[in-house]
């Protein structure tokens, strides 16, 4: 370590982001970006934003978003906060909530970033085993454990798996002391019904409850970094002190004009949520029919095996040909893949190339 | 406290950025942003990456604008680094380098950020009382005292009195074990030469030197929030374990290509500079001609005081009249105002407004 590093610096844990390459040969399906553009409607918003105003700073407290998404969630502007994508509104929230004596509870294979976080704030944690078929159970987040807080995904990542509403209010009900986060990076995805599998509606009934979203997947806004925290105006009092004490101005004004005009377009919004998740459910029956075991998917992702192929060997043999996917060097999830549901095209490309590998893996046996 | 804070949530001392008034009738002089727009090449760049791009994460590691930056300090990649304006990279190296055993020394004025990163993450600090003049007093960062790091902005804020780059190295040298911090937002208007006054060509010749600059103020970018650092790449490796233990894309797709294009236009970026040193240079003897005391200026701003007004009631007074002025409440500096220098129209309506202040003041007396 060098001389001039604070002593913890060598014992955080990066993230590794997704590849992001340069060149754009390949068929991305591994971060999980949403194949269809923004709304036209926000990209018009955005250019407008990018004028002679950019000398000025944003709003420091983004009350304008705020109040839109307010609305939008049925809630009031003191519910919501805005940051730099949702991983930066995660790490204020650690900092807020689970900087505490007890350790904090998450499921073994999910968002690796948390560990990140206990890495760099000194929290100490509990990787939770999942239950069959990647579910979480339920009954370990319910016991009489002390604990510090407890977060997940909803849907999980990279399992893609959901957790009903009536589970997570049994994990709120029995943690009434500590914050439960649930991180709804993907929840847009979760099914085409009116009723919306967010809990965002339900931070007034439950003090304890923090929802976390993003308008990097389901708005098509992975490259302008908003994301948002729903909750009681007590628990958005302490993000904004974090945030305060971090950073005054963490959106700018395009990112901040992009995401107003993205709430405003329910309408595209809904439409290629509805488009993606018509994908998803075209083809995890044609992977199902090659072999793959394929976890029920509430996402804009598939998380898939095979028995025939390594996770690190499907890998490569898909990127070989010319197809970005992620996978996971963990055991336990190591012969797993994550793939993201793309456009039809591209999905017809990746069931191409993967009916390829398959005959010349049979060929070859 | 709420029950469900961390501890330390209430212990934290959140800064207070200028105000941003929702309309935009005053003139504003209250947060050193720079009355000219961004240079057109910027704004077509932006505009031009607020395309269905969009939909895609930004680099990571933000190696296109770190590669024109090198080259533009003469410095490698590797020497660079990219943060959500400079007050977050200001948060990343306090966690880096200052979270040590021994308290850190900054002036008794300056950034007051500085203070709220100490309490967010228990850093301890000795606030060094500034010399005549408000200069820093070099000799008293060059004693034996052990010490975890040092940080001041030069031009220093919010006095805006200058060091000289011979200062700072007896400040380097005297301190070999711990990391100086040079916070460089408004050095670009040091003065019109063509030697910059930046010590970011250093950072190879001392490898406790971190230099962080800002697109901002002299870059007309306040409303995109870049920032950046230039050091060792010792130091940079430190400060990108931390970023990417807390956000993997920092930066996006527009401010990248905002801040690129500011980097390529040196020619609009000159120009612009040069006015608001003429108009700084223009106004300072109007101010001393009558009766305020201003300190020697190498900043986008001013920092003034007279000896019939208190700086609360001229801040009132000014605001009355539609002129918004920075006041900071603080024994030592409460009857001083620090002074955005705006565009020369600008300026003229401020220096009437103060001649009919005094005037009155004079008739009331």
């Amino acid at each position: 370590m060098n001389k001039y590093w604070s002593s913890f610096v060598a014992g955080i844990k990066p993230y590794t982001p997704g590849e992001q390459p340069a060149d754009r040969k390949f068929i991305k399906l591994n971060t999980n970006e949403n194949p269809y553009p923004p709304s036209p409607a926000v990209i018009k918003a955005a250019r407008e934003a990018a004028g002679e105003d950019l000398r000025l700073y944003p709003q420091p407290e983004c009350e304008d978003l705020r109040d839109r998404l307010a609305q939008y969630e049925g809630l009031k502007r003191s519910n919501i906060y805005i940051s730099n994508g949702s991983d930066e509104m995660l790490a204020f929230a650690f900092l807020a909530f689970f900087k505490k004596n007890e350790p904090i509870y998450f499921p073994e294979f999910t968002y690796s970033f948390y560990e990140s976080y206990c890495a760099l704030f000194g929290i100490r944690y509990v990787k939770v085993p999942l239950g069959e078929d990647f579910c979480i159970d339920v009954g370990e987040y319910c016991s009489q454990a002390p604990r510090g807080g407890i977060i997940f995904p909803n849907p999980n990542a990279p399992t893609a798996v959901m957790m009903p509403g009536k589970d997570i209010c049994r994990i709120l009900e029995a943690n009434p002391e500590t914050v439960t986060i649930i991180d709804e990076a993907y929840v847009d995805f979760a099914g085409t019904g009116q009723e919306s599998a967010s809990m965002a509606g339900k931070v007034e009934e439950y003090p304890n409850l923090l929802v976390i979203k993003t308008f990097s997947k389901s708005h098509s806004l992975a490259g302008m970094r908003i994301g948002y925290a729903a909750g009681g105006g007590h628990l958005i009092e302490a993000l904004a002190r974090i945030k305060n004490s971090f950073n005054s101005y963490v959106a700018d004004r395009v990112s901040l004009a992009a995401a107003e005009a993205a709430v405003a377009d329910s309408v595209y919004y809904r439409g290629i949520r509805e488009r993606i998740i018509k994908t998803r459910e075209r083809v995890i029956p044609v992977f199902r029919g090659l072999g793959f075991k394929v976890t029920e998917s509430g996402a804009n992702f598939i998380f898939v095996s095979h028995k025939d192929i390594r996770g690190r060997e499907f890998y490569d043999l898909l990127r070989e040909r010319g197809i970005l996917v992620r996978h996971f060097d963990k055991p336990g999830i190591e012969d797993h893949l994550r793939i993201t549901i793309g456009s039809d095209g591209e999905m017809d490309i990746l069931i191409d190339k993967i009916h390829e590998i398959l005959e010349k893996k049979k060929g070859g046996m």
